[in-house]
């Protein structure tokens, strides 16, 4: 089988070469990059050397010589390429935000600014939060190509980590759900700029787009079509993003107010944790083991253990680490995946595997690197 | 004048003797340490060659020909030194938890599992948050020997991040205030350990003792003392910390439920922040100018600017800029500051310009490093 | 086939059983600590949580257990656990530098401080650095059970580097061949040390050891033996090693000062490199890829590219760049390795698969990350 | 007096306005900047809120009100600017390397790509390496206006630690003199590029340029200088520039090969260093205190001691330690620098206080910060 990629020498495109280079069932790589076109893509990365070696050809080529298409290509570009590959009766999966809202263009393009130029595309693509939608992305799979919007990094990591309590209904329904995360610099793409130059970032951290970043829609409609699915209400959303020196990884620490039922009172805050919270904690735990049971790239660390990205680098898991705080009204959940495996990566292979029936965790089986 | 250093060898201590070295009303610096007795500083620092030249001797003989006392040793070890210079009628100030909790004690051996063993001394002590106590410290200082109890690193950036809303009140009452911070390494200390041994902490991130850290109770009783300044009932507080690979900085994201009365509603928030947003925010922004219009070290951004940690390195700055939260149900303040120098040694030399009636700013006029 | 591993916490450990859970041969992992004995590796190691798991049991049980044993014990420790490998027939695998001098005890002695308890042990043993002894290591393997000394990680690179140039005999015999190595933080271990605490080594470099690091005599005795396989003398050698904010790598330059035949004379060094220098350059780089051409784990760089950590990373790659200096009479060779892949476990494991007759590139396909 | 600077948002034109802002001698700056004319410099470098605030002008504007005017732009540009100076009659001090070669202006065209467009400025130039050159900079200020060309940050680090054995004659003369030096990513400038984009250099190091480092002739020629200032004869040289990721500093490792009456022989090399070579080894040490015993700026380390960037990090001192091979045979020689101080802006104010009588150390009193 070959694969496409689309965009091959941005981050998310290369990562996608090298993880695609390892999967069994993938025997060709088709590559095309804007920028380097007629180019070898191990002139632009190095590290492919004597490994993978490809002629960056045009997208048209590419879709031509695929049995699957990945784009990697920036919001906005790549529903043409879609386009054809239904056409051509391939399964499209896009990187950027495109194919991320369903048909509702509004919220699209109230964020992205731009419009959707072939909107039928959009009734039939499916977001591929795959612990949402698995089940949807296989019944389209079953009748016909289909187009698969992949997450954006940070919705990854914040939805996973707050799905159990909204499906459970374990929130307090007013109160809105804080979703505080920290990302690596590889998130912000290969081209250089001012924000990503290494002495405007290293030794430091900051927080970036307060109240106003573009994954809040995208995270909140995903909270909320959890929440649904428990028959409960949707719950206000709060993003803050935040910049680390990191090349790799998001940690999301996500606040969720308890319901009167799961809360605990009264708690006197000022000492250390009560008995009463630990067992608490360690019930919605199980809980959230439980709800992931299955799930083969989830783990739920045990008592005692904290998420952190440097426990999932390299591989397609996302870490979920269950806490409370100490007035026992909110749950604290932290979330850390690979923003370049599981944020993207990853998830696409993930995506591909199951629109062809291949075993999900096929060519995704890396152990997280020591460091 | 002779400055004196109990613990001068480790991070915070060190780092108060390179910042004495350079104030211009202290003529002599004299340090101990327990570890190093009898060797000389630059030996264990040898960025202090040719500069800083001192023998390490006992605490007893700091104490003897200091006309003040920095305490930077560990948490229950203070007590004796701060009653000696009570004794001698000198200021003492102790960068330890020891202080900060006045008279209560019991919460301070329920987070630090010891006792006072000097009852009497923490009736006098002040805690040395200025921005909260510097009239009270003021006449303390007018009526004799004062202890000091420096803040932690934390409860200093996100207390002062808090302080205006919680004065006037903008919080909603019976909603918690939540401090989401990230700190770098530094924090830790200099004895070596696993969590802070290079391969375990660069490029990552994480959170640790979540729900359980013993700053907890300290910046709850901050938010709290600034709430009842403005006839506001006491906040509840949920603190959670996070390690960075950073060498110096804290940022705290603190997010303060608005009262109906600031709170925007209704709000579209799938939709980007609207006007009404913004022209809210820019009044909190000024309402916080105002606030800290007098104080010689907080910095309020102006409007498009976010704190960053490297933005207040190697300086005494604490910057805050303000922000709502899409909902325009929620305060985001951000802080930052450097947790050796405002968030330790340079709130200490702070505290003592005060006592001593010097320019507050004395040895303290560090322009922020560019990286 | 189950393999066992002795020191199975170390970071060099640690990364052996990640990557020999993935290789094609090896069903079981059989692993002990001394440090953490009864406990279970991914506790230690969260990141192989639901992937490694395994108690940690005494060294005779694994030996007893298994078919290979690899040591990654500290120094002079392991001797009794190879004279029980021997005893049962089967090969051992050490990462120490115990058995990395035959039968030389006296340098071993000299640098090492420890004398061999079991002489008859070195006789037998070989240096596993396979581009230098590969055809020996077989030849002992098809006699019956092998003890391998695993190279040290800054003789891997640095040798590497050397090697052509001094088989070819290209250098002055006279002068000496400079090792100038800069390394990460993961090679000084995982235990805690005020080195190797972040805020004491981030953002900073540093020698260490200059003219006296003890891979000295092992580099050295590489150079020599390479240079005998070309009947040319041993060359000197001068060897300093750095430090650098990494978690991974060493990035060797190495000075090789050519023979009357390959220097260029006159040059003049105040103008920038001659068409003269850039072909002799090319020539000798010629020379290099040639001298490399089957081995399946160094590569040579085109012209253009320089050799850098972050093109091997997490790859079992040694990376060679070719240069030549101003005055067109010194070669610089720049080479790259991960020293925990290349520089131990990913080595350990090819000497393994040559123990054993598989394929050489078995279990160490990593393709080198991208960041 | 009034400073200008031309070029003042660059790197180490923004290092030059925070460092001169603490000058006891300089009370008002005045700044250009071509990218942003028109704006304020404390919204370009937030760090500067609330302490240095000024309006960015043209740089005629700049030099029409100013005493002394520094210039930070790029190579090639300033030499109108150094005409306006000389005719206005005041001192121009300048980063970029147009001042370096004298009137060598067929070396600066070779390297540097342009022609001098005012030859005869360049006759009365001075090259402002201060330990090389103060008596000649004081002598051309008795006689009027100054162009200093200050010295680019690797010579000044390379060429420091060489200097005692060149001017002593310490070396064998046939044989080059190696500079192996480690840069971090600050000296790259503030804009933004592929090399420096955080995730292509963090967590990596890297040689570059070869052989073909335009530092390489400045370097040369400054070896040569002091070599002829002690009867000796010029030094080939080989310099290798690395890249690690740190934000500030440089470590050279300095290789110069001495003469018979200084080396060792013979030396067992395969054995530790003898006590023979520890006594040479300070005896050389005994011999670069002595040189540079005046020098206030220079720091030669005791024994026992290597010299480190993060233990000359935010000042202006060039510490230096002095080593031996374990063959005898040749000197090693490690400096560390701040390539934003002592590598440029503090540089430029130590050969300011020359030309104007003030005392060398004013302005440039910081003590190495800790971290």
């Amino acid at each position: 089988m070959t694969a496409g990629i689309i965009g091959a020498t941005g981050y998310a495109g290369a990562e996608l070469v090298r993880l695609l280079s390892g999967h069994p069932e993938i025997k060709n790589l088709k590559l095309s990059s804007v920028s380097y076109e007629g180019d070898k893509i191990e002139n632009i990365y190095p590290n492919f050397l004597s490994r993978i070696s490809g002629s960056l050809v045009k997208a048209e080529e590419v879709i031509a010589s695929s049995d699957v298409v990945f784009s990697a290509l920036p919001h906005g570009v790549g529903e043409p390429f879609a386009a054809s590959c239904m056409e051509k009766k391939i399964h499209f999966i896009d990187f950027s935000a495109d194919f991320r809202f369903d048909d509702d263009e509004q919220v699209y393009t109230a964020w992205y600014g731009k419009n959707y130029k072939y909107p039928e595309l959009h009734k039939n693509s499916v977001y591929g939060l795959v612990e949402l939608n698995r089940q949807k992305i296989k019944n389209l799979a079953a009748k016909g190509p289909v187009i698969i919007g992949n997450p954006g990094c940070y919705p990854t990591g914040g939805s996973l980590g707050a799905f159990p309590a909204l499906v459970k209904g374990l929130n307090q329904k007013e109160l809105p759900v804080i979703v505080d995360a920290v990302t690596g610099i590889s998130g912000g793409g290969r081209e250089p700029s001012r924000s990503f130059h290494y002495p405007e970032c290293a030794d430091s951290v900051s927080a970036y787009k307060v109240g106003s970043h573009r994954h809040s829609p995208e995270i909140a409609r995903n909270l909320s079509a959890m929440a649904a699915a428990g028959n409960n209400p949707a719950p206000q959303l709060i993003f803050t993003p935040h910049l680390a020196p990191l090349n790799r990884g998001i940690l999301s620490t996500i606040y969720i107010p308890l319901s009167e039922k799961w809360r605990i009172t009264p708690v006197d805050a000022a000492m250390p944790p009560s008995k009463e919270i630990e067992e608490k904690t360690e019930c919605i735990r199980e809980l959230y083991a439980d709800y992931y049971r299955d799930e083969p790239f989830v783990r739920i660390l045990p008592s005692g253990f904290t998420s952190a990205t440097n426990r999932v680098r390299q591989s397609n898991y996302c870490d979920i680490s269950v806490h409370m705080d100490l007035n026992g009204s909110t749950l604290i959940v932290v979330s850390a995946i690979d923003n370049m495996v599981k944020g993207a990566a990853g998830q696409a292979i993930q995506n591909m595997n199951i629109l062809f029936g291949f075993d999900e965790k096929s060519g995704l089986e890396m152990i997280p690197a020591l460091f």
